[in-house]
């Protein structure tokens, strides 16, 4: 959803602190946020071309778009030619969006309603269900949740939704990004075995009895956290496995909420260690069966030689790397759970192992690893 | 208190992010955290001093403290010779506080006790209360309340709170980084006209019509928010204002929740305009007036050309700046309000007028001003 706060900014070309979401409910930053999702040109482009060049689909239909932010896909899908758009918005970002609808002279097509999902109602019910509502990897926020209990509240038997499929992916890469963070961990260590000392030394009070503690949290933080990244295209060591899919129109809560689980089988086609396995997604606007897009668009977070989207990619270091060789196969299984903290974050268990001929391959025990989405 | 939220380590130097919190309370940061507060030593070393200087104060006493934290205060009370220290924490630090006390052999003084300060019951009265409550320009984060309530249910009649008092000061400044914020202001708005432009040509849709709210935000955010900084003293313009002190023996939760309202007047000493007002505080170890401190122990945040601790100061930038002379005065009154939608974060509110012989002191009218402190 455009209200949701995936759109966080780089600072320096680095990983958005996964902090900074607070930023975004501060009162002050709300049209800081929606600017930094709009100007994503692969993303507002995407949803724009879905609308604009599938006009024959939104003529004369009743849409819904969730979690409408500034209003954008709402006024869209007005200008796509939709005869009524319900804009539903929980934050404050409804007032903005009443405003630029009307400055956008829409206000016979869009109703922008301030108030959540579950909790709204309609006088009728809708051909066409929008939504931005992707987090990191796809699942992060769990925003997918209110665009499903919105179908099953408002949508036509025959509706469809955009986008209408989404799919998961992982890929073996090549990673300096996993150097530093073994680096920065070490080093973090190292900290806290000076600090320790010097509290000896100044207070006489012995600190050693938590460097088993801190060293969980530091393995935690720095080798266990997924990491927001911009892949180029040339790291990847082959191609990436798609081992998730979901059909918007049939997936329900239960399963959304449920773990995901899943397998993969990758390919090693260049040489070297993978660093990493690096996840993403895309989403496809192909319609319902009732009424296709004439255009199937598709926004990618692919690795992309000309940079990524402001949902970048999510790296999981792997610590050791893999001796993997041309030839190879990682071979496992993924599990994605959300927090019990949090639902809106996630926790990614997975189990894999190398086959192939290489003597890596056969030396290797399988693994099991785990990491944090924050 | 050892708990709170104070410490945020500084990145590259910078101005820690307020939203940096978040990541405090992320369940594998709570041991960096405490590092990050332990080596601050004017901060540590000043409680320590507080404590084993003044060990005659602490013989046989029984001790309470307030937001333990790692324990660190209930273990230099321990060492100073209380008879008992009961060291309360509300947060799951109080598993390592009972680690690090049973490790340091005090498991005889020292009781750690799992609670909130408001819902925890004592055996007895203490003598003496100590706590590490400060926050940003002292009472950023409100928890001076908890020490207040704990004042009220446990501490005796003749006992001693560490600190027994709190000053609050302003002081002028030259600072560059109110010249980078006004630059930092100025790109961010000319972003914001080209995003609208972007954004006409790109999806024909025009976001004009939000120019003066994304206005109002940037302003806020940049003109209108304290800034972390650390001050060299030779960038003081003359000497500062002390426009409050507690006596923490007799301050009310009453006052704490009511605004602060003060005057100042702060004499120029120096040539050059005024970019800033600085903020800070220093607290005091004088003990009760039954059982006073044999060395009287001060904590200052005070600019210092070694460096700051670990609070800094809070730089309240003025634009336009004051063209203050040597010889003027800025006098006027400060007002400090907690938000309503968050009592641990900050309004501040200033009235001044720059009064004296020079032109500017002449022709420039009062003016008044707000910062948030987030």
């Amino acid at each position: 959803m455009a209200s949701s706060s995936n759109g966080i900014p780089q600072k320096d070309g680095k990983e958005p602190d996964p902090t900074d979401y607070a930023n975004y409910f501060c009162t002050y930053s709300f049209l800081y946020h929606q600017k930094d999702m709009l100007e994503d040109h692969k993303r507002t482009g995407a949803y724009h071309r879905a609308c604009v060049n599938n006009a024959q689909c939104f003529k004369g239909k009743v849409v819904l778009d969730v979690g409408t932010g500034s209003g954008i896909l709402a006024i869209f899908a007005a200008k796509a030619g939709a005869k009524k758009v319900y804009a539903v918005e929980a934050t404050s970002m409804a007032k903005f969006a009443r405003q630029l609808v009307a400055h956008n002279k829409l206000e016979s097509v869009v109703e922008v309603i301030q108030g959540t999902i579950e909790t709204v109602e309609l006088p009728e019910k809708v051909d066409i269900i929008i939504s931005e509502w992707m987090g990191y990897f796809l699942l992060r926020e769990s925003m997918l949740d209110s665009v499903i209990v919105a179908r099953d509240k408002f949508l036509k038997p025959d509706g469809a939704l955009y986008p209408s499929h989404a799919r998961m992916f992982l890929v073996p890469i090549r990673s300096n990004q996993s150097l530093q963070r073994k680096s920065d961990f070490e080093k973090s260590l190292e900290g806290w075995t000076e600090f320790v000392e010097d509290m000896k030394e100044n207070y006489q009070v012995d600190l050693g009895c938590l460097d088993p503690e801190y060293h969980k949290e530091q393995t935690d933080y720095f080798l266990h956290t997924a990491q927001w990244c911009d892949v180029h295209p040339e790291q990847m060591m082959g191609p990436p496995c798609c081992f998730k899919e979901y059909d918007l129109k049939t997936v329900t809560l239960e399963e959304l909420k449920a773990p995901l689980r899943a397998n993969f089988s990758l390919p090693v086609m260049s040489p070297g260690p993978i660093e990493s396995l690096c996840g993403f997604f895309d989403t496809h606007f192909k319609g319902s069966k009732e009424n296709l897009t004439y255009q199937e668009v598709i926004l990618s977070t692919a690795p992309d030689a000309t940079g990524a989207t402001h949902w970048g990619q999510q790296a999981f270091h792997m610590f050791p790397r893999v001796m993997a060789q041309p030839g190879d196969r990682l071979v496992g299984s993924i599990e994605l759970l959300r927090k019990k903290e949090n639902h809106r974050l996630m926790q990614v268990n997975m189990e894999f192992k190398l086959e192939g001929s290489s003597p890596a391959a056969k030396s290797t025990p399988s693994r099991k690893v785990s990491w944090h989405i924050e």
